[in-house]
């Protein structure tokens, strides 16, 4: 074996995936724009920014994945003239173009919300017109995290709006939908076509960012074929290999895709402790050729992220059947540097563990003192 | 936190324990002859060869451990006027003299097999007519894998034995103890006197060296809380912090003690998968001060020991359940490499998994094709 596996990204997914290949003995490098980041304990990074650094990243390994969904695409052009990618360019493609990804979604006959492309004032209109108000106007590229999107409430808004995401040029206007919750499926798709999905996770967000995620998600036996047959669809017709993710709102109209995304995804983090085999060995094996593990749950979880500043490490590992992953990245208001899964023997205890950690962590986000799991 | 570990010895065990440490955002150093051993993919490797290697060591941790039971105890000794260690000191010098660790259990009443301390051709002679034959005989220190042994059959081998082990100087002669199995219990202890501990392992060997454990040993329901009442009198005994592992015989006068490890053990590496917290995490919460993980098992299993020669790594994943754990050491006769956790949904798998890898490794040790857990 001993194959390298070059990742573009360096954050924490990054350094999730390298932990899960070492014992594979599949060694990884990256390639980021800070050699400091938090996948620089496990292999070389390559800085994106010396001139000479793509090429030196493409050298560096056998065959090449991402944890980085921006990754560009002229990169990926590069390196795909000389070496495999997986997952394929066509799919990162899709994902970071929302028109793409609806146009694709519409086509394998996945349902989303009502939408429009928007590139003008005037088709900004007619889409108010056609879809009705309330909608969120978005950018087709970039943005994350509620970033380059307006929420549209009245027409009043329409020149604001336009005038504020206009200048990106391509558009995209979505009507709101009324769900009753957002859940996540996650899939793993080998080199000789094996498909295996996780069980469905239910995602709590607090002011647009992943609080807690709950697996299995809680009644959700009639959603999870559903869930499986989008995504298997999505990765058959990628010709996919790796890890894929599609995001759902759970709709009185049953489920509705939001977005996919081309990697391992935070809601599947409770995988490491929770499932036979996790998300970051399944997406290495699949880079790696080997054969795809076991994507059973072991015992039901919740993964809880640490946003902005750290707990005492004491106080969380004092509750029984918790774990910490820390990601060794500063703390910073808003951003994503570790979080916990919790492993109690007795599903019942999850309740009390959240409602624990809802007093001890600095940043409790949607966990709270009397929340129910 | 951010505390730096450093490790006596640098081989799969530190790997290990520097692969559980790592999403505590707790890095660890080595101090072993090689810089080119398994821990080095994971942290700095200090040679033990060059001059002033030891206080370059001394210099690299906050807290010291060790994962290599002959750690010269002269190193222990310049170190612990500077830094602390855990295990103690006095816990690693007793396990590495045969003879002071039998006076050990006896002062803690362990039941150990009939025994006498032989330094002459008189003694041994003596003890042969004390304990009858056959007896082994060891050299006190020094010796594993049953090198440094002699098995006296008749009274004719007496000279024999002790010309080739007499040189050694201080001896022990052991009378043989039927057993109908090996079993050894790993429990860790906290800075602050908890502990945890695993269930009982049933150790399966193949010409003297661990091929296989059955997690938890069968019908052992009896046996789990004696050997849990000899850990905890040592560990309490030595002061002990981290884990610690006793080995014993399964006799029809109940458990004897065979010997301690102070470390984590190879029959502990299931506990990676099949408990909430590892052998390996819970040593380094205990080296660094943090609160213990539960050491309950998630699901029974059984951990294979690869030895020698690697299996193809896609006939071995493809097998439902198994996880692959190499060590990236160079294929040697005898040598452990790596090794496998079985985690089926159910445990009559155990046994389907067991005989399916008996065709497969390379050296399948104690496996058999009709072999049943």
């Amino acid at each position: 074996m001993n194959k390298t596996i070059g990742i573009f990204g360096g954050g924490q997914l990054g350094r999730m995936m390298a932990q899960a290949a070492l014992p594979l003995n599949i060694q990884c490098t990256f390639f980021d724009v800070s050699t400091d980041c938090p996948s620089a304990a496990l292999g070389t990074v390559i800085s994106s920014k010396t001139e000479n650094g793509l090429q030196d990243f493409i050298a560096s390994a056998d065959v090449f994945s991402l944890e980085f969904e921006n990754t560009p695409l002229s990169d990926v052009d590069v390196l795909t003239k000389q070496k495999d990618m997986h997952p394929p360019r066509q799919a990162l493609a899709i994902a970071q173009h929302r028109l793409s990804e609806k146009a694709l979604f519409d086509a394998l006959e996945i349902p989303v919300a009502p939408y429009k492309a928007v590139d003008s004032l005037e088709s900004l209109s007619a889409a108010v017109a056609e879809l009705g108000l309330p909608i969120v106007l978005k950018t087709a590229t970039g943005g994350y995290d509620g970033k380059g999107q307006f929420v549209l409430r009245s027409e009043q808004q329409i020149e604001q709006a336009w005038a504020e995401l206009g200048p990106a040029g391509s558009l995209i206007a979505e009507s709101f939908v009324t769900f009753s919750r957002e859940v996540s499926i996650i899939a793993v798709r080998g080199q000789n076509g094996d498909v295996k999905t996780w069980p469905l996770a239910e995602n709590h967000h607090h002011h647009g960012i992943l609080s807690h995620s709950i697996v299995p998600a809680p009644n959700s036996a009639d959603l999870q074929p559903v869930a499986q047959d989008y995504i298997t669809r999505l990765l058959n017709h990628l010709n996919y290999v790796g890890v894929l993710t599609l995001e759902l709102f759970v709709t009185d109209k049953g489920l509705y895709a939001n977005e996919m995304a081309p990697r391992v995804h935070n809601s599947g983090h409770w995988s490491i402790e929770g499932a036979v085999c996790s998300q970051f060995e399944n997406h290495i094996r699949a880079v790696a050729g080997l054969p795809l593990g076991s994507t059973e749950v072991v015992r039901p979880t919740v993964m809880i992220n640490i946003i902005g500043q750290y707990p005492q490490s004491e106080q969380v590992l004092a509750l029984e059947g918790v774990h910490l992953h820390l990601y060794n990245k500063e703390e910073r208001e808003g951003r994503k540097i570790g979080h916990l899964t919790l492993m109690p023997n007795d599903t019942a205890q999850l309740t009390t563990l959240c409602r624990q950690l809802a007093k001890i962590l600095p940043n409790p986000l949607a966990l709270s003192e009397d929340m129910t799991i």
